[in-house]
């Protein structure tokens, strides 16, 4: 059994983690920690999970956490570069599911999230946890940043394309949506029940933290700077991102001008063997709800009214496959464990 | 493996018994009948189910049916009374989900659900298949009468009470509330979201259909007849069930008067070996969220202003521990099975 | 013109009254505090009012408050007891919203407030809000307590069953649910929507602060101490009060058995000329939705199964009726205005 | 008094016609039409509208219709072009809330309305309703097209760009998100609350109504044909539409490079005169449930990351400024009124 230790096991993603290793066969929960509720039983904070769990949250402590094989680091942004160091030191793999480890670039991590970064020499060994694109690499991984829950659905949605060199990767419009947990368990106006349901708005237009996260990605697979419009929106729902993509076709296939067949054809061929990643039939509009609770990713790809212009939809639950899932999905790997281990959810409709 | 046959297999608690029993490792689903999409993929309709089932939905057929050991009628009230007898007769064992076989009064039947009723003699025959009431009975069933959602609810919370004679039975209030998709998959303006969204009503306040039968369990219970009102609510949300149930403290317990503490304990030691009905700690404040998607049921016990009024709060998910997943244990029971096989789920939360 | 004041401007009740009086003919709104957002425009905060208002907040003082004819309390309690005797002093007339008022007895105040009161003396001379019952004092008061949002449901519903007579008043029971704008405007993580979406739970079921104005007013209209069980939760919804009220029948009309027709033109009497509570025809559900945004209380009376249960239905808008409006309305009546000045809102619906 | 009657009354859009005109001081709604409830009083089905109006549904017909001075139609598509030329005929003006006369080349219309045009020679007499366009014509019409609600929130967004000739019409998109009361209130699975609630979805990819609306209007203004990609999606909530609108800057004012400062300068100048149209301060971002029960569009400009796309989001409430709302907007200019009679109403938040 692989002893594993949650960081931050308060918030959203922490709670989603205990929902999926609870269940996982090969992984026992063995340390919980959160500062504010140390010394209470978990499901005394999360009645969903009573019968399933029998920790109590502790204090976060290297010396504990070191009795783990694996770390999850569920915090806020911050937190993981403190303590990352002295576990790797200590073999403990360490899996990262806030923002620390995403940016290879320390100065643009330090733009974005406003501090310095306190460990800027283990971001190079960091290797970026989306396995669709780096599977290799996370096997021998000892240090994974998971990716955030908008770059997983925008880079799964736009990668085919862009790996095949067909449409123009200068003026890439990426118009997203996401449920109100994304924004976290915080006591905050702005996520208030009276202040999200019933309207809908985008925020931050200006310069979100993702979109340097997905214009490094996207970049490093074009082969050269991408140029993104990123545009993210607030869903008065709790769970879910739909990723609108929008890329202007420039190449031809063979020789003659692309077809949207070609395209569905390719991406099914790129996706034939990821577990979690799935293309729709030609035509359909995926759902959110259908990836609810589960770790998939569900596409589908259109390009409307006969233009150039091509429309990826690309939607997957932001704290499963944009979070608590694809970071087992990780630690699966890391593991030598089957890939889906512990991630065999139908998602929760209606 | 257990071949699992679902009748009306397009409604919520029939792609909620897919959720469950495609990952049932004891179970195969080899048929799924629907009239209007016979021939249609069964993941072509609920894409949350691709990767999960590769069956098409076929006509309902008595020998394709017999073909099956246990077949699950997750159709409108009136179907499953009309090929019950057959597959009984050719060693099928059935669990209906819908409400043909839960009055044990045909008339009764008759003035409730509109119609006659066409297996009277089959009625004497079914098992209300509430496993925490009726397990041994279960058990040697060849045909369950699955609880509404409702009753299972109120049946849970109010019956360690009767069951000690500790309320006056002649006054029983239950006022319970539920998400929309108790309504089921139909398309009707009433539970349009743009109807049922940001709004709360009471409906049926002068007779609905599951009142008689919590009144035909509690009065067995009772040795008597029971006086319940009843209100139905709609929730704006789609999934779970909160009862709040009041009754009138009248007895004492070895000569003293009733206890909070007492009751608690009574509810302790009622529910301790059953592996889904929960009794919360005392104070506590059961929400629907917590059982989301799960088989349980979460209970709390509140004397306020100790005045001689119980309040008891009982919560589960309509489609889970009212529908599908109590079908599930019921089957579990009925083969000899581990009772939670297939049912070990942790809720949705957030 | 009637110059107002607006003293906590920047929460939900707060806001709603700014909605109400921007378009009141016979109001000016000329300040509106926040001791916070002091010096920024009211419709930078609140766009909505863009157009409607031109006032920025400025901090309380009883100085620039006080060349008001009327000041409106929408702050958290404790506050209004702080300022009032000073703003009578100067011949203002004060509308609270809070509750530092609406209690006659202070030490039971302070018991469920937490704190000691400020001005224990003013409280005698604080006229309860409720015009439907108070409305002559209303007319003549310098202070105005605004009932509750639970207490203006409740009572509305089951007063002219206590007016005459015809219930048990020692087992009444009132099972109350809220939307979350009840809260009110304040950064907590109950209240976030991935806490209250999709879900529904009862809360302080022990003791909510509501209970005692409720029994106070019922109280005093039975002429003897009523006996109330009290049980409040919370709808997935912004919007709405929907109390569900229980009483026994004990009494007769005219030496016959009360039926369910009498009742009904009771209460249609009794609110023959209550511009604001409408009694619906027999059978009728109210529904939330058909009040939001007015000021309108609708009620249906109901007797199920021929029991001696009265079942009462009111519905409210907890912001409106439950707070701004009736506040709105107690002003009216207080300056000798027509009393629905302001007030002609019809419901959003959907 | 202006008489008017409705005809198709018991849609969301008759309802919502029904709440601004109740209260609208120079218009009697005399005639509401039904062919299913005529008979039923309009409050009966509508119990937000008790004590605001007093008349019962009647079947439609022309002699009774032409007794009005106006005639909406709220109706399916379809149906005004049947009734149209014989109340203009008899002096009564006509508003259209339907597709019916909305394009100009019958050709089209029936390919996207799926039916061959009963009066094609009327569509040029028509005058498409959207003030901020076509004020003169307006007040001159018999026969308003009133704009569908994606087309004004998509034509409002991209207007001042387009007349100024700054983006590249070749290439617009506009992703737009709508509350489900767009559908209509109809009977159908799509829309329950089970399926659109919690969940987000784009749906008609590969071609919408309202499209070729939209590309009319902006080619008009364009004077040449524009090319867009217009993606609609399904947001779980009742009211409002998000348009979140792209284009590529290609020009220059005075022959300098464009900078934001300019556009928004552009434009607040060219809404200034506007009274619905609401141009936000510099870095807001719209929500709607600003505008919600208002006839307002609210309207923010960014360019983000310094690159050449343009970002417009624009919102409004379908219902009323994409409906009901501007067709009243339409009435009171084409009766010589205020152009703002009955509109001064304030979103309601929360």
């Amino acid at each position: 059994m692989i002893r594993a230790g949650i960081v931050g096991g308060t918030g959203y993603t922490g709670v989603e983690l205990l929902r999926i290793l609870a269940l996982h066969s090969e992984v026992d929960v063995t340390v919980v920690t959160s500062r504010a509720d140390a010394g209470l039983r978990v499901d005394a904070l999360y009645p969903s999970l009573r019968g399933h769990i029998d920790v109590a949250f502790s204090l976060p402590d290297v010396e504990t956490l070191s009795q783990c094989d694996v770390v999850f680091f569920a915090t806020p942004n911050g937190t993981a570069m403190l303590m990352a160091e002295q576990l790797l030191a200590r073999g403990v793999k360490v899996i990262d599911l806030s923002a620390d480890f995403r940016l290879k670039d320390a100065q643009e991590w330090s733009h974005w999230y406003g501090m310095k970064h306190a460990c800027p020499d283990l971001i190079a060994e960091a290797v970026y946890g989306l396995p669709e694109v780096n599977r290799e690499a996370i096997k021998q991984a000892e240090l994974i940043a998971c990716p955030g829950c908008y770059p997983t659905a925008v880079q799964l949605g736009f990668l085919p394309l862009i790996e095949n060199g067909l449409i123009d990767i200068k003026h890439l419009i990426a118009d997203v949506k996401s449920g109100v947990s994304g924004a976290g368990r915080k006591a905050e106006l702005a996520t208030l029940m009276s202040e999200t349901g019933e309207s809908f708005k985008a925020y931050a237009v200006n310069g979100h933290r993702h979109r340097p996260e997905i214009t490094q990605g996207l970049s490093e697979v074009a082969g050269e700077s991408v140029g993104l419009t990123f545009v993210p929106h607030l869903v008065p729902m709790i769970r879910g991102i739909h990723a609108t993509l929008y890329g202007q076709l420039i190449a031809q296939i063979d020789g003659e001008a692309v077809k949207l067949n070609d395209i569905q054809a390719l991406y099914e061929q790129r996706y034939r063997h990821e577990g979690f990643v799935d293309v729709l039939p030609q035509g359909s509009h995926p759902d959110t709800r259908n990836v609810r609770g589960s770790n998939n990713c569900q596409i589908s790809i259109h390009q409307p009214q006969g233009l150039q212009v091509i429309v990826i939809l690309s939607v997957i639950d932001n704290l499963v496959k944009g979070a608590a899932g694809q970071a087992v999905q990780n630690m699966n790997l890391m593991f030598g464990l089957n890939e889906g281990s512990g991630l065999k959810i139908i998602a929760l409709y209606p």
